[in-house]
């Protein structure tokens, strides 16, 4: 069997799109997978050789600084939300110098931030949320000490989609002279295109550092993650020499890095433009609308009224939903605490996929 | 301007391969596109939903098992030999579990191991090495000490392309029951393919990791990266658990993984087969001494004789001609001790690319 053949069995074998309801990571742009063919070879690790992809990629750090209201906007298109936090946690460890580093972290944030306590050797301090299912700022305060080298805030849960009270932590932070890294990999291109966007971003002085992932919302192709600091000096905190490169110094985490992610990012956002992306979470926002209707049709009740396109469903049984659906080629997702079962309605999850996942779904339930 | 124009003007400013003698990037095999084409959407870091990807990523971990003469192969395809570097250390320091661990390097590591001690907080102790620019594996053993948790050996280093005696420093790990990490990332696909191969690998079983990137000679597409451990438990050492995704736990250092380095890798693997792959190497061998030979006919001696595709050669005036050429639209690199010009002859390297570039590098020395 010649090996594209063979391929083409195991790709055979994923799950489509059009029937995962869990994933933030969606169909890219049809754009966006032109551009990455244009810069399948780039390599940002060696800036002399791929010197107009870096170009584009000091255009799109402007761009994403104009959606996130900072001016001197310094970060990389990264790997993903994962390498984005961890570079955002190591720099405030290495700016503010601490002896025993501890961050302050709300107790619903990724399950990256165990990886980052393990790599970074920094302690992980979890605080409670509220009856919303946002991080209690009073907690996060009781938490912090003298070796609190940052908070964090979450725009966009993982499980619900909730918005942290970010303002409040910003004042915190700059009282206590701490960093803050707000993790908006999912909300940083969803909360912009909204209607009253919460300000969550460099509109608030103590924010430090932002995760903002285009592959996500941004429909860019994998990997595009995004670190934005909210100026160079945090990206010293981070440098190491390079001999023998083009370059002198190197920030990343990684050393070669593709273009693919800066090119697909920089596709979207300026094909679409700011307009588009409105329309594009508009139409996610009403496709939420509509899930929840249906499921409140069932018996059904949101764990908490959904901010954005990420939404839960109490039920005891979200663990065998989960398998039954699975097993019928559906791919949702189920959260511990409350017992849920979770939602991601990206643009492929149109509203013939929902009417399509829902009749399935009264299969499970009359069974 | 449509975009798609906008973004060919960024790529059109970047200097082909065919004028980079210093990368240990390549242009990806034809194969390695095509099938990069078809997984362009996949993500490793949610097994559950592209199932066929992981598949192909454990019958490929198999085949560079069968490569490093590894039966029980655990590891993945990441972001490159940073991360892979990353995670062998990581998991030495998490499996060795020392209080204030360190590791001995050769001073001829990849500047990422600088990285590798900021980011998992391990000392980093740099050993001599001998006129042949071999680690003294006599100063390792003297670095060491009861918080040494790893030593490391390069299997073909970024300026010269040498290999430490790997067999010495296995045995010593073996004695002091202490991790070996090889850094094969370079030469971990150009060693095996060699006449009378130095046994690099998991032949020697003090070795616990080894780091083998298949897009740099494995002409896979960026970003494939590769570490593989001698077993499942040093993955273990790096798990943490993952709820609402379709897997229990995670080990990679990101969590959204692009499933092209996979498919790209094993397409080129699998259709060139180890003899093809004999072939490869056979050709940047020679070429390498063609350029090697060129250069001495211009007054150049390499820093050591060529081990692999990799040469280096002394002058006083390295950072000049390295500009100058630079002026030309040839990118070439430099090392600083000893002072000299450096060259990775990759396979876009051709006899024809070497014999442009001696003719403008004659133009330079005539200056």
């Amino acid at each position: 069997m010649d090996v594209i053949d063979e391929l083409r069995t195991y790709r055979e074998k994923d799950i489509p799109y059009s029937r995962v309801l869990s994933s933030m990571c969606t169909i890219p742009h049809p754009v966006a997978v032109e551009a990455h063919r244009m810069f399948i070879e780039t390599n940002l690790g060696d800036p002399g050789i791929f010197r107009g992809t870096v170009e584009l990629e000091a255009k799109l750090m402007k761009l994403i600084g104009e959606i996130l209201h900072c001016k001197t906007p310094a970060g990389y298109i990264c790997s993903g939300g994962t390498e984005a936090n961890i570079q955002g946690i190591r720099a405030a460890r290495n700016v503010q110098r601490k002896d025993n580093p501890n961050i302050v972290i709300p107790k619903t944030a990724h399950f990256s931030f165990e990886k980052i306590g393990d790599i970074l050797r920094v302690e992980i301090r979890r605080a409670g949320v509220d009856e919303e299912y946002k991080v209690d700022v009073g907690q996060v305060e009781d938490l912090m000490d003298e070796n609190t080298v940052a908070i964090v805030g979450i725009a966009g849960t993982t499980e619900l989609g909730q918005i942290d009270p970010i303002v409040e932590l910003s004042k915190l932070a700059e009282e206590r002279q701490v960093e803050l890294h707000v993790d908006a990999a999912f909300g940083g291109l969803v909360i912009p295109f909204m209607d009253d966007p919460y300000p969550f971003d460099f509109q608030n002085k103590g924010v430090s550092s932002v995760t903002i992932d285009p592959h996500k919302m941004g429909m860019a192709t994998i990997p595009a993650g995004g670190i934005i600091f909210k100026d160079e000096s945090y990206l010293r905190a981070l440098e190491v020499e390079t001999p023998y490169l083009t370059s002198k110094t190197q920030c990343t985490l990684t050393g070669t890095r593709p273009g693919t992610g800066v090119a697909s990012a920089y596709a979207v956002l300026k094909s679409l433009g700011f307009d588009g992306m409105r329309e594009v979470v508009k139409t996610c926002l009403k496709n939420t609308r509509i899930l929840v209707e249906e499921m409140r049709a069932l018996g059904f009740e949101p764990v908490i009224e959904p901010v954005m396109n990420v939404v839960s469903f109490r039920t005891d049984e979200a663990e065998r939903f989960k398998e039954e659906l699975y097993r019928m080629n559906w791919v949702i997702s189920t959260i511990r605490e409350p017992k849920a079962i979770r939602f991601v309605v990206m643009p492929h999850v149109t509203e013939e996929v929902i009417k399509n996942f829902i009749s399935d779904l009264r299969r499970v339930l009359r069974r």
